[in-house]
């Protein structure tokens, strides 16, 4: 008898997880064993609420948009189970919707997170002797997840911020002064996406400083290496994570106690960095934050990434009718040059819990840049040359009313 | 006897700037009439140092690379030239530069400002009887010449920002409730950057809600718009100028002495107009400033942007060694549908003053979106598909260093 899969995103989006369901739902179609692949509407929402769409239906020009669409087409969600000695309610509505569906594998495409939820539900499924698989699926540009060489969403976010690093070279490089331009990415806890900025530099492009939140953040050094390069070179560009953190472990904000005006301000550590520059080295700055375009700009995509975030899914599909349950699919470099991977599997509970900071071997003595390691490690995620569907010189992206 | 030719670039840069020099360099070269075709560095200032660099021995390569390469590859000024009766010091040095390098043709590439400078050293090289043509090429993303149907730079600008819409729109769609974003374009007084976000809706991803300076804005309607859209949609996607004014003409600032807390905010409209609606609508939101981006970020550019600009360099040697002098070229549009232009001149005095507004029927009854004919207007300014050169994943731009 055929059995049906289910799958789901959760938490923030890529500018490649849809490639990740496209594998998904190609890779089920392909299989004898498999009859439907039901996609679930908000992620574990969905299965709690019986909420499916069954990707069969879907017709092929769709599906074929699904690697350049960014977002969460099928919808995501931000809700973490409770464990089920403590409220079972979602695990027994989402038990009803597994059985009705006769569905036995679950995929689920997330951070760490996810792969919590994930092994809740497999803990749960298990202990009512509900026979399902149950496969973990990684994606997060934050690239923070354990026991993975790097994670989907990661190379094309990298190739992104590398990108505008040099056109933002290019940018301050027309008159004879330039500005302190201070460039902000995402990253709380750890400093990959910063990190990623480096990239430029092998064109020589690169950013003259990187603030990473693993390094404890000293003004009275930045300010000194800011003056530095700028009386050099009259203009200098700052890569900088919004989670740096001073040596007490306390976010860098701005001092408005200290301000006589009472002043106070709204955003994020780039202005407040400026703000310092302009204040007390009188240079004239640029604050620029590249928010959501990180993990949505999708004009701009890695090959590698695309083609690995397709991969895994349809690597998950294998190793689910092959019999294996509550684990991650991860990516293992066999080697940088040539760039080489294969997938493996890591047990849920192990990447549940835990991040992965930047290593030390990637971050300069000084703390204010990342080492040629890292440029080895992270370059080849952006490999390769895609050209993305458009019609009328806009980007064509698949439609969320059919999904 | 053969005559030599130079080349300027003035004001802020565009992607296709570049382009423009590319045209002029590969038609100079062709010409029977020419020798040398020099660059300025910096603009005018270039000019009046004698701070020239030779074209003809720039190597194919580099060259190939200009329309791709973001910036003012040859450097930039904003320099305002004196009236030569007042002061003839710069004119003289000049004048010296000109005879020292046999240049009897100037082609000078910049917005109107640019022109202005034009057409003064136009007006004194003719009182000094000092044979020279004297060319204007258009050029600003902010598409606010008058006598041209659009300027080079600004078709790269809009599918740039349609694109950023559109990412944006699948962004915050993932989740059942949304924020409303607010994106805030350049433009100090005319709507033409934040008027083309609404090229996203072509394939309805559009903003729900566009604010242009040529609007007076009032802060009760716009919360009352947001307040509408959200309650239909549970999200909404505002594009804003950093411009716009309410109905005494003054530029939407904080009202900082309102506040209890004597708070003060830095940055722009986006993030005044966020805060009135969290505090007053109680929506999340987010404010982006598209900052720099909308000119220098070179991965997404528009093709027919490009041919244009690279056609006007081209077209401008044409006319110079026609005998045609102090004009601009502009570019006059033939059809809409199929998109057709062709190139025209207009002189430089009448360009040099005044800005190009969005006319009333580009906007709405509403005065909160725009109309059907600005599509018209300008998709086909975003049109066609080009292929960016890359190595390993990043972008090539031509070396500052070779030019």
């Amino acid at each position: 008898m055929k059995i049906n899969a289910v799958y789901g995103q959760s938490g923030g989006p890529t500018c490649v997880i849809n490639s990740t369901m496209y594998g998904v739902i190609k890779q089920c179609l392909k299989e004898e064993k498999i009859d439907k692949i039901y996609l679930m509407h908000n992620g574990i929402k969905g299965l709690i609420d019986n909420d499916l769409k069954c990707a069969n239906e879907i017709d092929e020009g769709q599906l074929s948009l699904l690697p350049f669409t960014p977002g969460s087409i099928i919808g995501s969600v931000r809700y973490k189970l409770k464990d089920f000695q403590e409220n079972e309610e979602d695990y027994l509505k989402i038990l009803d919707t597994l059985k009705a569906n006769n569905i036995h594998i679950i995929f689920y495409n997330g951070g760490n997170d996810s792969m919590d939820t994930c092994n809740k539900l497999s803990i749960y499924l298990k202990a009512k002797n509900y026979e399902c698989k149950v496969i973990g699926l990684p994606k997060t540009i934050d690239n923070d997840l354990l026991y993975t060489d790097h994670t989907p969403g990661y190379g094309t976010a990298c190739k992104f911020i590398a990108s505008t690093i040099q056109s933002f070279y290019y940018d301050n490089s027309i008159y004879p002064s330039g500005r302190a331009i201070i460039v902000e990415m995402m990253g709380r806890d750890t400093g990959w996406l910063t990190a990623s900025s480096a990239l430029a530099s092998v064109n020589g492009h690169g950013p003259d400083l990187i603030y990473l939140p693993e390094v404890p953040f000293k003004k009275e050094n930045f300010l000194n290496d800011v003056k530095r390069i700028y009386s050099q070179k009259k203009r200098c560009l700052i890569a900088v994570s919004e989670g740096i953190k001073d040596e007490n472990g306390v976010l860098i904000q701005d001092d408005c106690e200290k301000d006589v005006f009472n002043h106070f301000q709204l955003g994020g550590v780039s202005r407040i960095l400026s703000k310092w520059v302009e204040d007390e080295l009188n240079i004239s700055t640029r604050a620029i934050e590249l928010s959501i375009y990180q993990r949505c700009f999708s004009p701009v995509i890695s090959k590698v990434d695309i083609d690995e975030a397709i991969a895994i899914g349809e690597k998950a599909v294998s190793y689910a009718l092959d019999g294996i349950s509550d684990v991650m699919v991860s990516i293992r470099r066999l080697s940088t040059n040539p760039y080489k991977i294969d997938f493996d599997i890591v047990p849920l509970k192990k990447v549940a819990n835990g991040i992965k900071y930047v290593p030390q071997e990637f971050i300069n003595l000084e703390g204010n840049n990342i080492t040629s390691s890292f440029i080895d490690y992270c370059l080849p995620l952006i490999g390769g040359n895609i050209v993305n569907p458009t019609e009328n010189g806009l980007y064509l992206y698949a439609n969320k009313k059919y999904f």
